[in-house]
């Protein structure tokens, strides 16, 4: 694997969980054959953003608790983790990257071998008036959602607005609930969750009207307003203005690729680092993981962008494995996701029946309102089932699930039954579990196939 | 379907919900083409017996709520319902069947053109010294259901003894605590739920031990003990007497084929009644479905009696269709089955290791202890899952599941996979579904069947 005697110097960009994952994997497979250097901007690693908005909510008292593993214990396990150290070049004719270390910002040349970009993504942020005011942030780092923890007990915020009503965004509208705070979500697309179709979105519309949300769909921000002291206190929307005493960006992300793209490695069409199953790069040598990485998408056959933890886990898994000479692969992705806002429980997989048509399937589409639980158990509550397939041949092609207690989770169910390709007709027939306090004699979800047999 | 101008008479004998499932399903399709007469022993319809548990424990308030359609609503959909009518005995030569009616038991002759057996089962009841003692009753209808609730209610029982640790038995045990009773639980196995592998049941035993059941593993029953006004006093064991004010036989059941049996239609090796695809039986124009009806397990090929609602109502509808020309199948079962037991879930599906090593596989088996939330998320317990797989192939024959909240309808992801003779390394790279409120980053169930891989 390496040259006679020499370990091979393999360098991590980025310490989040897909960087992490592939050095833990390729030091635990190869141990003293591998030398391994992450290099992390920050001073966290293997961090969960997907828990930021539970800090916030108060539910998590210890933000340390949202780390998985710390520097000190991957250091235990024999990797070089620098935090912040931030590489700012890389040189693939050298085969050398350029780090920035420290306050002072002193920069070496480190050699690598064999090198893994894990750049993750960067919040979307765009350059509207008064941005940059005290008390607007987005939800992206440890140091965001501490901070904004610090606002909400400091400055004693009583009206949040949020921007964007994608996963984040309703996942920061139940912390601010959660915090007391009277909270206005606003969005420039006339639904929530945009992953989800319009006729599904409808149920989460409902159930944030419930909850007491002051819903602002189809509502474009203009800007921020601050006082004297620098602080919000307002959105500027085409609708007017709404107060403010602390506002959130959940616009989405995008993968941070500008270090690949520098060095000359390829970008795919998703905005993405263009990789193959191995999860290694254009360029050889070179492997990416995580957020900043493409993906191929089961259904489609497309190259996508999807940030999720889960992928960037597999993927890192996987590019550990190759680092050390493996042969790991990738499989692709169905972009299943999932989320709650209080007992409203949202997930999907696969394709909608937009992104189905989108792709060129012709495609029959039925939702199905079924329960979480027998309808005479306590605690029963509907379970709304999209289910998206291929007209001509059954083919299943993606679910979607808006439901109370127990609902989400059914998506897994459906993930499975996608990525076998299966028909919706096989998928209705499958031998899943009942009891009262789980499900209705025959679930929902293949209540939902069925239905959709066209 | 039926000769000039007459309507086809089809005779469903039982409505469970496997009956019922049949002759609805069969008159919606053929409407005024078919006449649908179902005779029904008892009063109720399409009766839920997995819910008599909770109706005892007092969730349910009304064992109403239990039916999910009546007679009157049956009928109202053109069913010709007649419950307190009692099969006698099948005519297959004459084509009719024998009917007593009414207290009075009056006998008539019912002709038809296509029968439909779904006699369920019976619960296991051994000839026990004592067993008609008052106070001791099995859990298997409505009016057991009642009575057991009147009696806890009007004799004031305090200590309660479950004579059986399966499904049932269990859900007794939560029933009884829920009432404020006592509970010893009595079982001849040396573990509980005989369904799991003994060192996934071992979790089980914890738990009851946990809740402060009085735990009596590896001890048979002699008989029961009665005062001399009838009532049941204490159950008689190897182990000595344990005092009783109420006792349930959760022995499991057995399907009722004596009808069929009596008259010639084949009983298979299951000892439930032989049926092919299309859940006909080996004599034309018969079907069985439900309890009383044999299938085929999917992961070993042979012929099982397995009493599930999941299995009776698909079941049933595949009988229904077939009734009136359709040439729907029924694919077979992996026995999927849940329950729970006060906050600890069980699960499984497909093969135990014990069943697939008697089936003649090879196998891999390993048990992975997980979580059912993000580790810092509030509410996380354990899951515990063992995945079993074939050696050679990495096949996944089948799984099992005990934990917390959320830990048992993850069975569904392995079923499907099971279903799908998916090996433990391709499922364990599915993109499933994950957010801190329901999982850990890499599922819980991905990383079982990972470690599955031999």
């Amino acid at each position: 694997m390496s040259d006679a005697g020499a370990a091979t110097r393999v360098v991590v960009i980025g310490g989040d969980a897909a960087g992490m994952s592939a050095a833990s994997v390729a030091k635990r497979r190869a141990g003293d054959d591998v030398d391994v250097v992450v290099f992390e901007r920050g001073e966290f690693t293997s961090y969960a953003l997907c828990g930021l908005p539970y800090f916030v909510a108060g539910m998590v008292p210890d933000a340390d608790a949202l780390v998985a593993r710390t520097p000190e214990q991957h250091r235990a396990n024999g990797i070089d983790v620098r935090t912040g150290h931030e590489v700012r070049a890389i040189d693939l004719v050298a085969r050398e990257v350029e780090v920035a270390a420290g306050p002072a910002g002193t920069v070496t040349r480190e050699p690598f071998d064999r090198l893994v970009i894990a750049t993750g993504s960067s919040p979307v942020r765009p350059p509207w008036p008064g941005v940059d005011a005290s008390g607007v942030s987005g939800i992206h780092s440890i140091p965001d959602a501490v901070a904004l923890d610090a606002l909400l007990r400091d400055r004693g915020a009583r009206r949040a607005v949020v921007v964007g009503g994608g996963y984040i965004g309703l996942e920061m509208v139940e912390a601010f609930l959660a915090r007391g705070l009277h909270v206005t979500l606003v969005e420039k697309l006339p639904q929530p969750m945009a992953t989800l179709d319009a006729d599904m979105a409808e149920h989460v519309t409902r159930a944030l009207v419930t909850l007491g949300v002051d819903l602002r769909l189809g509502v474009g921000v203009e800007g921020f307003e601050a006082g004297d002291d620098g602080w919000v206190t307002a959105v500027a929307t085409e609708a007017g203005p709404i107060p403010a005493d602390v506002v959130v960006l959940g616009l989405g992300v995008r993968p941070r690729v500008d270090l690949a793209r520098d060095a000359g490695i390829s970008i795919g069409p998703s905005g993405a680092i263009a990789t193959d199953e191995s999860m290694r790069t254009l360029t050889p040598e070179v492997f990416a993981a995580g957020d900043c990485a493409e993906s191929r998408h089961r259904v489609t056959g497309r190259p996508v962008s999807i940030a999720l933890g889960t992928h960037a886990n597999q993927q890192g898994r996987v590019v550990g494995e190759n680092l050390v000479g493996g042969r790991a692969t990738f499989p692709g992705v169905l972009g299943t996701a999932m989320t709650k806002v209080v007992d409203t429980e949202i997930a999907r997989t696969g394709c909608s029946e937009r992104e189905a048509i989108d792709a060129g399937f012709d495609v029959v589409a039925e939702i199905t309102e079924g329960r979480t639980r027998a309808g005479y158990y306590p605690g029963v509550s509907p379970a709304v089932v999209k289910v998206v397939a291929e007209r001509a041949t059954g083919r299943m092609l993606g679910a979607q699930i808006v439901g109370g207690e127990g609902a989400a989770k059914r998506i897994d169910a459906f993930a499975v039954g996608v990525w076998n390709e299966m028909t919706v007709n096989a998928f209705a027939q499958v031998d899943l579990g009942y009891a009262p306090p789980f499900a209705t004699p025959i679930d929902v979800s293949l209540l939902a196939a069925r239905r959709a047999r066209g």
